[in-house]
């Protein structure tokens, strides 16, 4: 394991069981709020030059911060409720700047019916950081990322790749209301937020998933032509490569769209759904047994596919 | 205003009025837990560099960072229950040393009856920073901070000073039981975690009082020889001035002491109470209708104090 994982599979070990869903989810699920669902929490830190740079606008740091939380609160099927956050300011974020963070991260709160209650303020000789807890509550059950069962079909919500070459990596907007009308109307198996690029935030799911199941790994096959690219995918660097565009929906990550898994049986059923998109209609893939990423070709052969996205360094 | 005041009472105009005590308070009250009392919350930052150094063990940093969030708590008044921690980690973190400081944080967590349930870990070129982000629950009423009134006296529950000086600044005990106990037994007006030192927290809970009141600025006077002095007081660098040890046990900060008013008819009561310590049942001051902090000779004399002590600077 590299990166981050390494450290989230401690954690998950040090921590495992505690919440009901467990560390490893996109949010950790807190208990029963009495006749009114269940209460979830998620915190992610955003640090200048590894999430934003210094020039990028007050306004889009706020979306940003904002949305990626949401956008982990959505995958659990949660509404925003209540948030906190922290702000450690390096050199340049002058007074009249940090007021423009406020706001924005204010304003964004509200857009999705949040309530910014506290936090704190301080300051650092480096590079700022941002976190920023968010407390929701799903009206329903919470959607978990490790409930994946070989035959699941596999969709996403909207068009992938080249992200981060855009300004779209900041201007995040949560899938809140589709993972609730999603929720509402299928018995989805799992979810998650695509924030790492599918090609490392599918294998997560299934990992999780195998390991709830107590069974060796499970895999994934992607169907050739069936994934969604969006149009900025042929600019990103990633696309220079055998693979094209396809490349960088799989590897470009801060998409912060949903994937989401379903019975074959409910997947038709969404597949017939004229009220979503058809991009969400559309199978992306589906689970199977043998562990990996493949890509399905419409000859019928198979590619296996590098597990591969954006990897946070740890020193 | 100075630093970080600046920023908290732009915050606190911004959100103002939308938590129960809102924010400026040591922890934010996000509403009741049927049956169950009143829900809060806290997040505060260590920034290495400001709170610790690089050679500070995992072990003290742990304690440090669930300590001074938990003292938040404690000044409310309220009872631990989720954590979230996001880990920024910048250069010499190596897997061992952050590994060792997740077990320390795991173990001060359950050490207060919480749960350590989520959130995240990232990497910086840059000083590291940990938030941590405390869910908690007042069994009773939550207890403000800006419910001080005329003629309240002040106590407070520990020695003062040198606390930044030595290793007790991280090795942070917060007074969680003590402040079940006083709340049960007193109707508390108004309390405040000592982080930043009582001649800036005190015209903190001053300035938050008059304001809820709406009347022109509260002040306090301090009974000279009744101040609690910490023994590594007399070696903090603030001693070596003309007011000896009283500055250090006035400014340096960190001790993580619960600074509590209340009638003068409670004080009395809690005097007399022989099931608490010797420094916490002597009054320290009272709180007076003119602004300012004084110093109360035994000879009748007051002299002002400056309202100094341990400023987070910003950009």
């Amino acid at each position: 394991m590299k990166g981050e994982e390494r450290d989230l599979a401690y954690l998950a070990k040090l921590l495992g069981g505690r919440g009901l869903l467990g560390p490893g989810d996109d949010a950790a699920v807190l208990g029963a709020a009495r006749g009114r669902g269940v209460r979830v929490a998620t915190m992610d830190p955003v640090v200048e030059g590894r999430h934003f740079l210094p020039s990028d606008s007050p306004r889009d740091l706020g979306q940003k911060l904002v949305g990626r939380n949401f956008s982990d609160l959505a995958a659990m099927a949660a509404l925003p409720e209540e948030v906190l956050v922290s702000f450690v300011f390096g050199p340049g974020w002058t007074y009249r700047r940090r007021c423009a963070l406020y706001r924005a991260v204010d304003r964004q709160v509200r857009r999705f019916g949040g309530r910014w209650v506290g936090g704190d303020v301080a300051g650092i000789q480096g590079p700022s950081v941002f976190s920023l807890t968010a407390l929701g509550r799903c009206p329903g059950r919470p959607i978990p990322r490790d409930g994946l069962r070989p035959g699941d079909v596999l969709h996403v919500t909207g068009p992938l790749g080249g992200a981060p070459s855009t300004r779209r990596h900041l201007r995040v907007e949560p899938r809140l209301d589709l993972a609730q009308k999603l929720s509402q109307r299928f018995p989805l198996h799992a979810m998650i937020d695509l924030s790492d690029g599918l090609a490392l935030d599918l294998p997560r799911m299934l990992r999780a998933s195998s390991a709830r199941l107590g069974q060796p790994c499970l895999g994934a096959e992607l169907f050739e032509g069936a994934l969604p690219l969006h149009p900025s995918a042929r600019r990103s660097p990633l696309a220079r490569g055998a693979m094209g565009a396809l490349a960088a929906a799989l590897g470009d990550g801060e998409d912060f769209e949903l994937c989401l898994g379903l019975s074959a049986r409910a997947s038709k059923r969404l597949e017939g759904d004229g009220s979503f998109s058809r991009i969400l209609r559309r199978p992306i893939g589906r689970v199977c047994p043998e562990p990996g990423l493949f890509l399905l070709r419409e000859d019928g052969t198979r590619i296996r596919l590098r597990e591969e996205g954006y990897l946070h360094e740890l020193p």
